[in-house]
């Protein structure tokens, strides 16, 4: 597999085209951004480990028969994935209320949901990502009805799988945050990456934030948590 | 019936309960406010005509089988109707792109959607009536599941029911807010008012504005856009 042209340059990956038109490659980046990119930061080693850690969940979410991009780890920065035609719509799934949630509802963060949500943004960095329904998605073309279902299906397995997946290892899933599109074959499947820069993850025990709040918000110990939910992985389901 | 108590008193009615508990009365006020209330504005005879037109909808609505509150016109500005326990939900059809979902999603005002979107708000003036989805009214307690299908095939039932009432008088039929409550046998029905307030309508030949867009923008003739329709409503249905 030969990596060839540079394709995109996203705020946590670069990803490279290679000999084989069905996939490329993904390279994790040191950096972090929030706040849609106002803020910018880093630590040493994070595109390692959110590499690995992506690729340990990404196998695990196979194994329960949810369909993702990965195929193989090929470095400690690099991952070989299948080529999605990505759909502009960034999925989120919410157990628990916190977040943007929390301040557009008046909903104090920690506050347990009735039942799990599902919402939508339109990626669209000029827009700023507005929240977007279904409805919206279909009219404005982005998806069509019959996509939104089997998005929404795919979404709340993946939801179930990765509570399954943290709760083992001592963490919530407060929510996260999914990125889907075609693979060459035109099935739907899940793209981009799981890590805590896309999941909120609070310890079960303390509720001690273990994700890029600590540093969208400067709590502290933002790489030490990073390297905390890692070892936690390897140490329960191998690298 | 006899006028007792004012219960409530809104932007631009007042509510007030009547000697049986199941009624309540409709006063129309000639207020106008745009921009979460931001702007004020009015002109004379608003609230009678608003009040006119509301009740010539209702009475066409009913007539296709459309529950609503209404029962009977009592004065130039006051209306009885069924006491409603209001869902906090505001409920938005659009046929047209137009206002707030033309700058969210950055389409050109007037762009026809490919269908009709339906969307919810959450009736709540200190958070700015924020964008909701479904699940998240479910999650918060708003609504259950089987209400927000109800509400979704009524809002439609009376998408299509308008579109022809305004389509006969020449008006397009932009995008409209309605409410919807229970009623005193908890039946989900038709609350609030429909009128220039409360749908965007333009001229199907010249696609002049007819509503309350000529007073949030300062377009001008503001009143005799409202005097436009109500004629146009009283020619053809009668009063």
């Amino acid at each position: 597999m030969q990596k060839l042209d540079l394709m995109y340059t996203g705020k946590a990956k670069k990803v490279y085209s290679t000999d084989d038109e069905t996939l490329c490659i993904f390279e994790y980046k040191d950096d972090a951004t929030a706040f849609n990119g106002e803020k910018k930061g880093s630590f040493e080693g994070k595109g390692i480990i959110n590499n690995k850690m992506a690729n340990i969940i990404f196998r695990l979410l196979e194994k329960e028969g949810i369909r993702t991009h990965f195929v193989e780890q090929l470095s400690d920065r690099e991952t070989l994935v299948k080529k999605v035609n990505i759909i502009p719509l960034e999925v989120i799934i919410r157990n628990v209320a916190a977040g943007s949630f929390s301040k557009r509802y008046g909903v104090k963060e920690g506050t347990a949901l009735e039942s799990s949500t599902i919402e939508f943004s339109y990626k669209n960095d000029d827009l700023g990502d507005p929240l977007i329904n279904s409805y919206h998605a279909v009219a404005l073309g982005i998806a069509t009805r019959e996509n939104i279902e089997e998005i929404k299906t795919l979404a709340f397995k993946i939801n179930d799988a990765l509570k399954k997946i943290f709760i083992e290892i001592g963490i919530k899933l407060i929510d996260f945050k999914i990125e889907v599109g075609f693979d060459s074959e035109g099935n739907i499947i899940l793209s981009d990456e799981i890590s805590p820069d896309t999941c909120r993850l609070w310890d079960a025990e303390t509720n001690k934030k273990l994700d890029k709040d600590r540093f969208r918000f400067d709590l502290g110990e933002f790489g030490d948590v990073y390297h905390e939910v890692f070892n936690r992985l390897v140490e329960k389901y191998g690298e």
